[in-house]
């Protein structure tokens, strides 16, 4: 019986006696380490999705890898974009080299079950690519069974949620960078590292439908953030981590079983 | 003064002049070689990216280069799926390096402008890795203004012309995978290669928010459509061109200048 | 039945229907953009390794995959070099890459007879390489049966050919570029796309025995052609073709059985 | 003035001011997930170079960068071997990209000098790799005054330390893995995450002088470990952070400045 | 004053000196390790390359460096295959990355002039692009005057050496391999190496016009020659010499002058 | 029977009856193109890696492979830096790729046993991943038995040898390039390539324990040289390569059995 979620807080012989049973699944929170506005830290990407993570891995008696805290890289129309100080970022080719060479350790190590947690858009198709490469390889190398599962948590928000947390009408997910989605779950689950006073409050950024290189600074509000966070509550976010939550949970034993 | 605005059938004496001006604007369309139903041939993306890059280079005075007609792998949520029959498809890999490729060679030729017209929703941020390698290295080698442009098509379809489209509602441009809008653009602008008589007519594809590594077929409708393309018109596609025209042009000219 | 010999305008449900025959046979025809004189457009190369595959692929049953509009970097000795504008050229690894995914792909659809037709000479060791690793991936991944052939079109051109074409002596492959042979084909299959008057009349190009780095312009005619057009007309063109044809047909039927 | 060392916890805003001053110092731990025997979790070489960087970056007024929580493949002779359940491993390609990416994100961003703390000896060579690359290409491109350092914390042990740490002899740095050093750093900076009771006690490994593939299980012990952390206490661990603390601090330094 | 051609027997301060003069040439020997018949020896390629690059650099005044002694995989029609034992083989990856960083060092050094001297028929290409990359990263590093030159040493073969080599008839240098070139140039070169007892004696192989993959074994003569080495002597490996160092001197003089 | 140990010097023929045993067993020695001072050519690492080897092959009944003549980037702390002139190093892309080939080759052939020899310090790491990836693709690809190894030679070299060749004491590895070590062995093996009268007598270079980047050419003896090789003596020579010969034949031995 494991005693942490945390697989970097596990010991090996206790990983080892938990992989052992066939049951074992693992799931990798993804982030980045990219500007999130002057009232939140670099880290939150990582932060959300790790700890969405270690709430689905409760219900799901799962196990959580140490996250990816480096993304790919920012873009203007959906996290402000590069060029900004803070955000620190990989290229394409190591985001996927790193995906497929964590996701072919677990399996190597009999895990069988893979669920990728992503909390930065930008790193979506990457991951997508270092999952392919890792399963293709995998069952090429005789592990059949092999099998993978990737999503983004705010793709598992319902209208139902939306409604509450975004009472005027929601804009779109992709103004939503340090805006009222993710300061709200920060607040609940880290709210000594947001500093509401610092919250810019400007109306939504105006997004053009399509990028220039290179990146023009004028498109992103100089506060960093695409949309104002002031809607932000710990109970908003405190919903939106338990509707997360729920579907992720639903989604993986849907396609994993029990 | 070309005489073509394709450039695979202008000869090089004439590139030349063209680029001589210090004016030269090429547009690059990306397509795939991907499953569109019964009813549409595989190279659709590419067809449509192209005649779109036709249209605007028109109104731009600029060059379209060959079109790129292999794209990134299909994905189940937007393409129906890599696992299809036909669909013929590039890892990251070799996107991103034919993307940076080709650009760094319109940037020696002297042109200064590039827009990538992509027709595949999965080559996005493939393009946007190749772009963003390019024009560093293009600026890190001394050509300081050399500037580039990405956009997706459908990305400047308006809301009125989405109201005459869909006059039902529109459902989403995920399903859009061999529905009407591709049917009708195919139907206006290449009518010959469309055969309605084999078009399917089923209920829009249920995508799950999450993507499964091996792909599970039986979430693809086996139409290999994601939604009926059954209120697909040549006249509905020729409003689709003529919108998606006018925005391209209007946004390329608001960036690079007349 | 397929109606059509292109791959890129046949729908993916006939496609599956020819290759669940099991004996699916896909041509890939290779080219370049790339500078062939003031009297040819940038786009010579692809044009014609595609119009020799679709004349090919009637006799063989086969289907043409969309052509490789780019290719290797332009050499001083076989096509005047890299340095000229319109010519726009692929890396190594872009092409090998590009090589390697889309034989694979056709592999996995069920294709096991596989024959790239290149008319670009400065692609032939790149494609050979990504053939190779394309072939043993695929074999390392249970498609015993696997394989493929790799030709350059102008290598099926005999003696006798030869002496109707260049009935003053055929001085040898690696001065041919814009010359007799491509242009003369070029008048036979797309006519309204070369402009003889422009068609530059010097003595073939002296071609060091090695090459230098970086290029020096001076080595290649200013014309852009290695040797002169001026003999080329639309009927050596139609028995150009014929002999190629035959030729690729007879080894194609030889290698992989009628 | 900044209000945390931890940059994942900073704000985008407070580090552009901090960077801004033109003294910025970053360091960037790293480790990986490895096993480290029965008694010790799987994260032990990240937790301890972060524990490192925070402790120095105090002394010098640095950023602590987000630590690199997988390291290149465990090797027998230094940390038990791949093969074994638990190790989660990057290759040398994955690594490489990574600490390239990274180091050329912190110059990007307006600081001139880099530490990398590592803290798993395997990965010494890639990270030194990664950052060759990063400082030619920087420099390359016009960021003449950067500048990095890379060590490894336990270079940084002096003999006085190791005399009392070992107050039987110290063995060599190559049988640490999951012993003394380690597990005595661990009780002092996380003693929460190790359990003694569990610690195994058998004579050091006998490490042959060289490698083999695929790796022989039997020449690591069962438990892990490639000595007995028997001797491991929480005031060994207090000493052995002040010297490495201490000597890192003087390091960077007198290398970069005060 | 060096004392000897061979870069690796040449001590770094008199290296220093040498390259201290800006007169700097170096020769780069490449070659494979590859069957050459059951008469000459695995390395019969460098060997030569090297041999004659000593030869050359005698007149030259240049240095040889260590040669690169495995090449690109053999081919059928150059090279019997890479299939046959014995021959051990580089990928295009491998090749071309060797040849850039080795390039770019001596580039490094202050050496400006840099000629590649080809003893493998297969390598080629993948020097060409190693080269390319090479010059271009060298010049976008500011070291502007950086040159190279690439040769392979057979082109230096005239017509009048030919016929005395050939009596009968030459028949191409693609049956070249372990023939009467090669052979008579070991004869002369390296005596001890070659036991003409072995040397087979059989009609030309008749090399089709294309590839297959995977390489059929029947298609290559069971000796692994091409054509027989009968013909070959000494003192024809003599003058082969003697016209190929005049040739490669005459060519990198007229280049890189005197 | 072979009658030679040198592979390149073996003939193809010869080599597949070798092989065809199911005995053949293979020594690949690898080295680097490194300053070694005054005294001392540039191609120790590979001179003295391929005579160990050779010496070993005669026990082992073995062949020798074509050494890696070019090494991974010399370090200050054990090669004295790869800012120095002469030193002509491989990144770790291209010395990784060159391992897998070359030892992906000998698998093919039928050698199931083969052990890489190094002679260069900073090669070790890469020449591992190297061979990890070589052996994992040949079992995946069904070659269930190949094997490798890997060894530095120096790590055979015991306490009573250190005694006899530093009778004042023995300071480390670290400070042995261009020393007393390689220098013995050189002028017991190859005593025509040193030249004593050129050799730098000062004390050991004070090395620090981190790198920085770019290199400080203050940190290394403007000799090349990380000690002194005043106390070289050819009998010291002789006594080390017995020493090591002893120590690699039993390794292996041990490792392959008889």
């Amino acid at each position: 019986m494991v005693t942490t979620r945390s697989l970097e807080d596990l010991d090996a012989h206790s990983y080892q006696e938990y992989v052992a049973t066939g049951q074992g699944l693992v799931l990798i929170p993804t982030g980045a380490t990219e500007q999130h506005g002057p009232h939140m830290p670099l880290g939150v990407d990582a932060m959300l999705s790790r700890a969405i993570s270690l709430a689905a891995a409760e219900d799901l008696d799962a196990l959580v890898a140490p996250a990816f805290c480096y993304g790919y890289k920012s873009q203007p129309r959906s996290g402000g974009g590069n060029h900004r100080a803070g955000t620190t970022s990989l290229s394409a080719q190591a985001l996927i080299a790193q995906t497929k060479d964590v996701v072919l350790e677990f399996f190597r190590h009999g895990v069988r079950r893979i669920a990728v947690v992503n909390g930065h858009f930008e790193n979506y198709q990457f991951l997508y690519e270092g999952l392919d490469l890792a399963v293709r390889e995998a069952r090429a190398g005789g592990l059949d069974d092999s099998r993978a599962l990737l999503l983004s948590y705010w793709d598992f928000v319902d209208e139902q949620t939306l409604a509450v947390v975004f009472p005027d009408g929601f804009l779109g997910w992709d103004i939503e960078h340090g805006g009222v989605l993710e300061t709200s779950l920060m607040l609940h689950l880290h709210p000594e590292k947001v500093d509401m006073s610092r919250a810019p409050d400007h109306p939504p950024a105006d997004l053009a439908p399509y990028d220039v290189f290179p990146e023009d600074p004028a498109r992103t509000p100089s506060s960093g953030c695409l949309s104002s966070p002031a809607g932000a509550t710990a109970q908003r976010g405190e919903l939106l981590l338990s509707t997360v939550r729920t579907g992720i949970v639903r989604a993986v034993t849907s396609e994993f079983g029990k």
